[in-house]
């Protein structure tokens, strides 16, 4: 059985994209780390057509199929079980810009495309692609599109879900639809594409997509903020809305603490206001024009007098070269890999409504020093779309291995269900993967979980793609 | 069988608001007049748990029932069919503003409130609901989500998709599902609000939704240009996308013919650069500042300075006043009356990517005329978004009646023929409802269509959702 298939699937994408032997820990290894699975085969297709003989392939033996781009899931979402009995289906070979239109402002590209090539692609042309995250080096557009991702630039393009115009998907029963299209509007049915955004690989497979392209702006400011609350930070963006429009290209918030422990780690960067007395907080502002310099500059330093007046903000520096810019920026990146260097930690990647935020972090921060003393709160994230990494680092001194062995669980329970008490997501960007089934059986309502159970079963009847993320495995 | 399922009607609403008796044809006649049928009853519910309630009777009696808000479908997507057997589930009593989040800016609204009375709600908050469309004084914000809206401000905040954050449904079970939410990101699970937006009530019951606000820009700038060439309008939005970026919120594109009309049959109108020789198009854009006026004024006429030395515009105009603006717009909003008043003609929504317009109008316009001799084209719309309404006017002095009756089904498979050969929809913004079905039919690709049937089925197994709208019942 098992080699009648491995056989079927050396014909449809040749035998030395068929690996079994060897060490195929990046594929089935997951990229924290958190897991290590066996795959029975890793398959490497290089064609749409390819792909849907291989799904074809596993569909008559009855195979489940983890589909996989540059295996940089957070949540566990691309790597096979231990069971040895699922393929991986790697798209990497997929990796061609299929057209640009410049015109139409749009470009249709395979989903094995490393984020940054496309970025890179759009520059060339003059154009910007704007998704941007920590993993653009590596991941992969179509991961991006099966997790929708995020990441810095959301508070004016929106997330991956927003920058897509069309996909072509290999159905799981092998079949491709040819969903790619620039059309801004089309209303003549049901809204596919965004039903497979998102789904993380459970009910198809995305090989290609059409995605929105932007004007470059003319230039790009970045100012840094420092702030009394996190109250005064919610302030400051409606205030940034109202004066930059949507020139506010990036909004992150960063607390003290985890700013200390960039300059503790990184002491070759420099933190501005870094431990400053009365400024819990401070805040990375992002200025896109498409005038000039000159005019984002005097644009920015009008925003920061007023926010100053208002009390919202304490003092405040705008970067005066690109250098500083991206210095401030790399603060702002430094933080997961300081909080990396002072120990394990447990990680959240929640969403709230920007005004529940402050009586959230109020709330959650007493919460946890109460029920477990002297943890250290790592808070940081995107703001302006009311996303928050909300880490949980191990009491200073403390054991971050018994810490994270003991505590986790409940760490996440006490911050999840204070999450849902404030109405947010327990997932604002990382997707659910293998990671937060649980979770999603436990915040989503049953009417939703319900509906999702009939759209899995509706597509995906064998229960092959993907098995076990998002959905539990019954 | 009929008069138990009235009684619970009317103990789930009261039998005030069960109509079975007296002139019901605002419920059962289509906005155009093109269809009538009859209705069982026509149920007005107030709330959520009323509209689940009549939901559940409805199932429980096997009954179809077809959700309306303002009744202003443009294809025939909110009324009964002619049998008598049908409920109609008029949601225009739920038309409360549930809650208004400055800080967080977004409104959750109920399904029945206007559109308008949602623009001013905002507007008195100091905020801007941008969703803007010609029937926005009749049509509610629930219609608006179930046929994913477009209208005049797409090329910038996108359609009403673009708009909702999250919403309330009532299942075709009865059950209410509560996806309200104000989160910008939320990624847990299958995005089931957007296979709600735009399934025309084929799925569920859209009862009410979280919509995004925005900060209202300090100034709007409107102007008028006089273009040698569709493709020198495309290539004028380009520019229009690169020197104001965001600000560009309105980019319609008329014909001469379809502004001859107005001159016509509006003579009170001004129509600028009207019948101006070598300029076969004009184009309306419409500059949204979050600075002020000046600086408005400013970048559009460096805007307009670049297109005339570019060549892709020929002459242009920018409005002195508010009122002058008002004027101009009014010019674009009265092609629709004026065609009217010309006589019949067969109306298209159709969409195609910007770049590829060109080539689709000069085919099509030749392939029109030579089909049928004299024929006389209506060509304007949303340039911005690629959205075009291209109507097919009567030859001059024709009888109109007899043309559409003897013509209107060939005219129309040219068009979305033509409109397929470039890659387009045959339905930009007005959705399939009972008048497109057979279309979808033809043109959308099998695999699509089998997955649409498939969630219709998961979702709704009795087929009591609106039948017949945008899926053929088989």
């Amino acid at each position: 059985m098992t080699s009648a298939l491995l056989e079927h699937l050396r014909a449809a994408v040749g035998a030395d994209h068929v690996l079994t032997d060897g060490d195929l820990a990046a594929y089935t290894r997951d990229w924290r780390g958190r897991r290590t699975g066996r795959a029975l085969a890793v398959v490497r297709p290089a064609s749409t057509q390819e792909v849907a003989a291989v799904v074809r392939a596993c569909a008559d033996a009855g195979t489940p199929l983890i589909p996989q781009g540059g295996n940089t899931s957070l949540s566990v979402g691309s790597t096979p079980d231990e069971s040895g009995t699922q393929v991986v289906l790697s798209l990497t070979r997929m990796n061609r810009v299929r057209t640009i239109d410049r015109d139409n402002l749009t470009m249709t590209v395979e989903a094995g495309c490393i984020l940054q090539t496309l970025q890179e692609t759009a520059d060339k042309e003059g154009l910007l692609f704007p998704l941007s995250l920590a993993a653009e080096g590596s991941c992969t557009i179509g991961g991006n599109l099966g997790t929708n991702a995020g990441g810095t630039q959301v508070v004016r393009y929106g997330n991956t879900r927003e920058l897509c115009l069309g996909l072509e998907v290999v159905t799981p029963q092998g079949e491709v639809w040819d969903g790619l299209s620039g059309l801004r509007k089309d209303n003549t049915g049901y809204d596919l594409r965004h039903l497979f955004i998102g789904s993380e690989g459970t009910l198809g497979v995305i090989t290609a997509a059409t995605m929105k392209l932007f004007p470059q702006p003319a230039a790009q400011l970045t100012a840094w903020a420092a702030v009394p609350s996190m109250k005064a930070a919610v302030r400051l963006l409606g205030l940034a809305h109202r004066h930059l429009g949507a020139g506010l290209t990036g909004f992150e918030a960063m607390g003290q603490f985890a700013l200390s422990l960039v300059a503790r780690h990184m002491p070759q960067l420099r933190v501005p206001f870094a431990g400053m007395e009365g400024a819990p907080y401070c805040v990375l502002l992002e200025n896109s024009d498409s005038e000039s310099e000159a005019h984002a500059r005097e644009r920015f330093e009008h925003l920061l007098e007023q926010a100053i007046d208002d009390g919202c903000v304490l003092d405040a520096v705008v970067a005066e070269s690109l250098a500083q810019a991206h210095e401030l920026w790399h603060v702002r990146e430094s933080i997961p890999l300081a909080q990396a260097e002072e120990g394990l930690n447990i990680k959240h990647d929640i969403s709230i409504a920007a005004s529940r935020i402050p009586a959230y972090v109020e709330y959650a921060d007493a919460l946890l020093q109460r029920e477990i003393p002297g943890v250290r709160l790592v808070n940081f994230g995107h703001l302006g779309d009311g996303n928050l990494h909300y880490n949980v680092q191990a009491p200073e001194g403390g054991d971050a291995k018994a810490f994270l062995r003991e505590q986790e669980a409940r760490v996440n329970q006490l911050v999840y269900d204070a999450v849902a008490k404030f109405g947010g997501s327990f997932s604002a960007e990382h997707g659910v993967g293998q990671l937060k089934t649980g979770e999603l059986t436990h915040y989503k309502s049953p009417v939703a979980l319900s509906m999702m159970r009939a759209i899995k079963q509706a597509l995906d009847p064998q229960g092959l793609m993907n098995p076990g993320c998002i959905l539990a495995v019954e």
